[in-house]
């Protein structure tokens, strides 16, 4: 027990926030829908399993515009979680610039389909969840939802572990065990 | 486009979604609160920024049991985001076992103290966050939490990125930057 900290509060409070989560790891994801006009799919670092029986995970969305408002308002969406031989397509998925939002992902050489329950499926990630929402929890221009898997697709791709920290990507390996 | 990919129903799920988030990585965290008879805390790799105005942070606990449940009820709690010099707490806070439950992990030479709102704060944890619960999601043995963040404090210890995937503590370096 020693004297009691400084914790700072009010308006301090967001930038900190920003830097303490900015500076927190995660691993990476991409959740595609079916959208307004066509496929709709982002990058995402907030996937975490919540519980396995029943099989839910929950993510948030940062925005309510473009992409993000489209999978917010879906029913029913895939969670892909990606391993670094996915590199390329959490790029793809995380840039922004209008050619780039939405529908434009889904154009010419990214390998996906339509599954047969409606949602687009990314061909080339490992593992692919199709989830029905189960609950959103709004907080500003965010919004928190938590997810029922109804199936799973455990591609064989192996790949290293795929991390994101402070705007870099990063693999895991032998070399970085503790 | 391509032939309609296989995708699991039913009781494969569950199995498959545990070996999917198995392999996901994740940040660390401990979440400690004023428990029934003492302080409570315990490991989490789920926890992820869900707004940053207003700071809102989520976290899941997958037990209804011990800590988690003291935990799960506590109005109020401190989110501590660690770091690989945080490696011991890490261990500490996930090791199971009924000497280490719960306050048990408290005592000894672990350097913490009470805030004077009434939460356990670790005082070697770089970052820690006092959050108060904004919603609770129940989903079977497991609950996601949101919770806003009151209060901050954004120590200055830098220490490597630290990661949990697959059982094993990783740290972020030059190295394993893609």
């Amino acid at each position: 027990m020693t004297a009691q900290p400084e914790l700072l509060a009010g308006p301090m409070v967001a930038g900190h926030f920003k830097a303490a989560f900015g500076n927190h790891p995660a691993g990476v994801a991409i959740v595609t829908a079916r959208g307004l006009t066509g496929p709709v799919g982002l990058t995402a670092s907030s996937v975490s399993s919540v519980s396995a029986e029943p099989p839910v995970l929950s993510f948030s969305l940062s925005s309510r515009t473009g992409s993000a408002a489209e999978i917010a308002a879906a029913e029913t969406f895939v969670v892909h979680l990606l391993t670094a031989d996915n590199l390329d397509l959490a790029r793809i998925f995380s840039r922004s610039g209008s050619g780039n939002f939405g529908s434009g992902r889904f154009t010419g050489s990214m390998n996906w389909t339509w599954l047969e329950s409606g949602e687009p499926l990314l061909l080339d990630a490992s593992r692919a969840l199709r989830c029905r929402v189960l609950s959103r929890t709004p907080a500003g221009d965010s919004v928190l939802i938590a997810a029922s898997v109804l199936e799973i697709q455990h591609g064989t791709a192996a790949g290293s572990p795929l991390v994101y920290h402070s705007r870099m990507f990063h693999a895991l390996g032998a070399g970085s065990v503790l």
